[in-house]
């Protein structure tokens, strides 16, 4: 089994070199943080992730959670887990004071999340998903709700989850179809089936807590009548204690990966006595659930990016320790054989893989410090902040999802037959990492929002100041002489880039929707290299500054690997928007006129 | 489980619109056969994959192969197959009447063998591996050999392999390190390990015969000192009957997928009595080898593209069958949902697939030709087939199987949250098919093969000939008005690739052979995307034509359906090679410099 999973040289270099955490303990609300306990932060999800959670990765994917008799088991770690997440805050911590939390930066706590996720991404989802649905009745629900559930999901002792696909309706919200029906007690009551519920039912917590989305009898057809509501798999009765809330798990799937984390099926109110409480308003369900959906897009490239992580660090100790073939310029077979990080193939996968892993990271990380600055800063820079990151939100959640996929492929290719077989690690990042182009919004849906909502959203406010960051960065690396190629080949990625939007958004003026729409996975594909591209020039200036003064050598090995690894994005990746332009300018409407009568032989 | 999982309507298109397989029979080889008997074959593949091998698909990867008190243990489908195959007279069909087979066309039996690999690819690799070993004891071995083994495999009593591969020496041949002793007994003592060794060992057989390299004692270092043996893992004894011939499986391994054949561990000659036989002369053993090498490849890639059939069928038939959402410029939430397949990025992610598949089974149905043909002529048009078949080796067993994996992966895409659960069939064709980029020679293999060795070759003599064929087509496309633009496409990809390769040869005539490799695998796709689209300008062509006279409904849009896959390859696919000219027109060495610390962090 592979050791490393995780550089924490690179989370340092992210948080603290790039996107300057410290500097947040200037605003109020982070005055109390530091650089020590950033630290220990890192130190104790190191701790955690090596300790805790890497030495049940494999056994939690050969042991997937079993439901027996209408409940569903799993490993006795999901509880020591969540107990120790609960007991150390790190379900909370993102949380105000008031609240229970810790007043976290976003920033650090996604570097935790990192290494868990990295660690062992099935057991992750327990603690974090948790942590998000708390956080969701904090912001939304009444005093009473937050109470009643919030300190109890703090401590890990009742699983949070957010329900909202129906068998009806995988990614067309608009069809919800489960219903709520007001009572005089102030509950509502709840009939309906939801599919592919992640952890809604285990025997690792005392309670399931569901962030569900329901239509109360009467409201508007479509997405503007879904409510939020909160749905507990067992209630609190007259008594004080725990009591069935009419909830059943009909099944859950079997999964292709991701196996360590049960994803279930529910039925709702068969015997017409399940209990919802409304979160907030009627009919804002969807705008609520969408604050923590965005956050879950993030996570989710999050963890893809970690997953990519875990396997770069598996093959690239391999590629150290595997004798294979020799030099193409010396085939003396009387010589001995040398490692296969020698090949310059092999180099390239790892390169690839490397420039995947951590522009993916930097990007979300990027996306981090934009949550944490619109926390603290208000008006123009607060907006600036928050449609940023609404604008990027669908490439941090789609490029590690789609590249981490090829990456961890790569990865799996440096092993050869062995990355086929399960003594290796390979093989599992492969099927764990193949969720994330489909849950919390495919990567085709993703592109639609990208595109369709995204750009065009007051006026392309947001994508003007998303020009402008680019910008800033160009300039940034054209003071560098040796960054100067980067720096104009960015300059030309985003005049391809202004060059494309510019006629997509023509075409959507002429109200030709279908069209202007069509090909929008490929435009999230240009967007998202560019955006990559971007983020390793952020890394590269900082990584040339530090050349010029750093002197002990394994700081020199890591800054000139950031370099090569830049300069690998923009030889390998940034020309693929070249073909992708191409098409998208073409839009000649052939996927919109091909007919399912074509597709018969 | 979906039922349709190949087109024998592009079968057929294949055989005898594009590839002319009637005009074989005017060759005296060839002279029995008539489209009478071809159909026969297509009707009997047909049945066997529907009746005999498709039922067993999921099952076979749930129950895969155990290793119990050192012997392997198969499901009984396997022995059922193999005598089927063997009475039939498909193991064999490839042969001479006079070594017992039939003469079939190539191209015929790789329609044959598409079906079986569509149907469970596990399943098929039994039958024809055992032919494919059989063909190299015809080709090369003594008249004893060919008796004592050939008709026991070809009636599918005796199972064959290939076993090249040892622990030390995966991609590198050169390393092999199992030795032969020469006895006065006529045989050999054989002693080393191999690994990897697919089907080595199973009880649906009764013995097998492993066409096995190793080194004569003596013999020269490195890939000029192999020799080729059958070693049978029971060998006959003086009474005429099997006894054991001190082989030992060891173990198999645990796949990510392709888990219904088992892969192998050997070790030979533990107790100094493990007896090889010689085919043909010493040292010439890997040239031997690649005869079946070769043919191994493209049937890899025929493979790939089988598994990635069955896929797109899955995932066509999902999308005009699941209602969800509605069209983006109608969304009134009232109005009903509709099938999948009428969104436009659906549609893109289906023709992406029928793309990868239809034109993946174009070019090896292109190889098939060029072997027949190689058969039945002689002189300058012989070694034109040949020289063809060599340089498209590389692209046949590559494209198919990256860009297959591709396809499977949009495939399972289309079926969101289900393509990930084990209740459809895509997750298993996904695991399945990620071996075909790793076994007989990894991509990366394939890309050196390509750029260092078959298009220098002769002079470059088969590349020209391949720039022929190119402009043939482009010629024949430009007499079509609406298949101008598309020649016009190719005549400028040809163009690329001819300064890509004029521009990386002038390297490797400067003698720098690390810089002339280094991309050789990015090399390798460029020139898979051309020769694909250049596969799809011959069936655009034909179907063109056969548009302006055929009046059939299902038949129109048989081949309006070709027509539109072919301008989404055109429009899609095609462009992909821009950037990837300008990368490796660059050849600037960076894989080359990249050091190994520079991957530390």
């Amino acid at each position: 089994m592979a050791e490393k999973f995780v550089s924490m040289r690179n989370l340092r270099f992210l948080l603290y070199e790039i996107f300057d955490v410290e500097s947040l303990t200037r605003y109020p609300y982070f005055q109390d943080h530091s650089r020590e306990i950033f630290e220990m932060v890192l130190d104790t999800g190191e701790k955690m992730g090596r300790d805790l959670l890497h030495p049940y990765f494999a056994e939690m994917d050969r042991n997937p959670p079993e439901f027996v008799d209408g409940k569903v088991k799993v490993l006795p770690m999901v509880r020591t887990l969540m107990k120790e997440c609960g007991e150390g805050g790190w379900i909370g911590a993102h949380a105000s004071y008031e609240r229970g939390g810790q007043q976290m930066p976003t920033l650090v706590l996604n570097a935790f999340r990192f290494i868990f996720c990295a660690a062992n991404y099935s057991a992750s989802v327990y603690p974090f998903l948790t942590g998000g649905a708390a956080q969701l009745i904090e912001s939304f629900g009444s005093e009473d709700l937050i109470e009643t559930y919030v300190p109890r999901m703090f401590s890990g002792e009742w699983q949070g989850t957010m329900a909202l696909t129906e068998p009806q309706a995988g990614s067309s919200l608009t069809d919800l179809a489960t219903t709520a029906e007001p009572t005089d007690a102030g509950y509502y009551k709840i009939k309906g089936q939801k599919i592919f519920i992640s952890a809604a039912d285990h025997d690792g917590v005392d309670n399931v807590v569901n962030l569900l989305l329901a239509r109360i009898k009467g409201a508007p057809p479509g997405v503007k009548g879904i409510s939020m509501f909160v749905v507990p798999q067992k209630r609190i009765g007259e008594n004080g204690k725990l009591e069935g809330n009419d909830l059943l798990t009909t099944g859950i799937y079997h999964k292709l990966g991701y196996r360590g984390s049960p994803i279930t099926q529910l039925s709702l109110g068969e015997n017409d006595d399940c209990r919802g409480w409304l979160v907030g308003e009627p009919n804002k369900g969807l705008r609520y659930m969408f604050q923590l959906m965005n956050e879950a897009r993030i996570d989710v490239g999050m963890s893809a990016a970690a997953i990519a992580s875990a396997a770069y660090y598996a093959s690239l100790q391999y590629t150290q320790e595997r004798p294979q073939g020799r030099p193409v310029t010396s085939k003396d077979p009387t010589q001995p054989q040398v490692p296969i990080i020698e090949h310059a193939d092999v180099k390239r996968m790892l390169l690839f893989q490397r420039a995947v892993v951590e522009g993916s990271m930097s990007l979300i990380f990027q996306c981090a410090r934009y949550v944490d600055l619109s926390h603290v800063l208000d008006g123009e820079e607060k907006e600036r902040c928050e449609l940023l990151l609404d604008l990027l939100t669908p490439i941090a959640k789609s490029y590690p999802a789609e590249m981490g996929s090829l990456a961890v492929s790569a990865g799996l290719q440096c092993l050869g037959g062995y990355g086929y077989c399960d003594e290796f690690p390979l093989e599992q990042h492969y099927r764990d990492m193949r969720i994330h182009p489909i849950h919390e919004g495919t990567t085709g849906i993703q592109g639609m929002d990208l595109l369709g909502r995204k750009v065009v959203m007051k006026g392309g406010k947001a994508f003007m100041l998303y020009l402008q960051e680019l910008e800033k960065t160009i300039e940034a690396a054209r003071a560098l002489e040796p960054l100067k190629p980067h720096a104009d080949d960015l300059q030309r990625a985003t005049e391809t880039l202004k060059d494309v939007t510019g006629r997509l958004t023509g075409i959507a003026a002429e109200g030709k929707i279908d069209l202007f729409l069509a090909d929008a996975t490929l435009y999230l594909e240009l967007f998202g290299i560019i955006a990559i591209a971007w983020q390793w020039l952020v890394q590269a200036v900082a990584a040339r500054k530090a050349l010029d003064t750093d002197s002990i050598e394994a700081e020199r090995n890591f800054y000139t690997g950031k370099l090569y690894t830049c300069r690998y994005f923009f030889a390998y990746e940034l020309p693929k928007i070249e073909g992708l332009a191409r098409r998208l300018k073409a839009c000649d409407g052939l996927t919109v006129e091909m007919k399912e009568a074509f597709f018969e032989d």
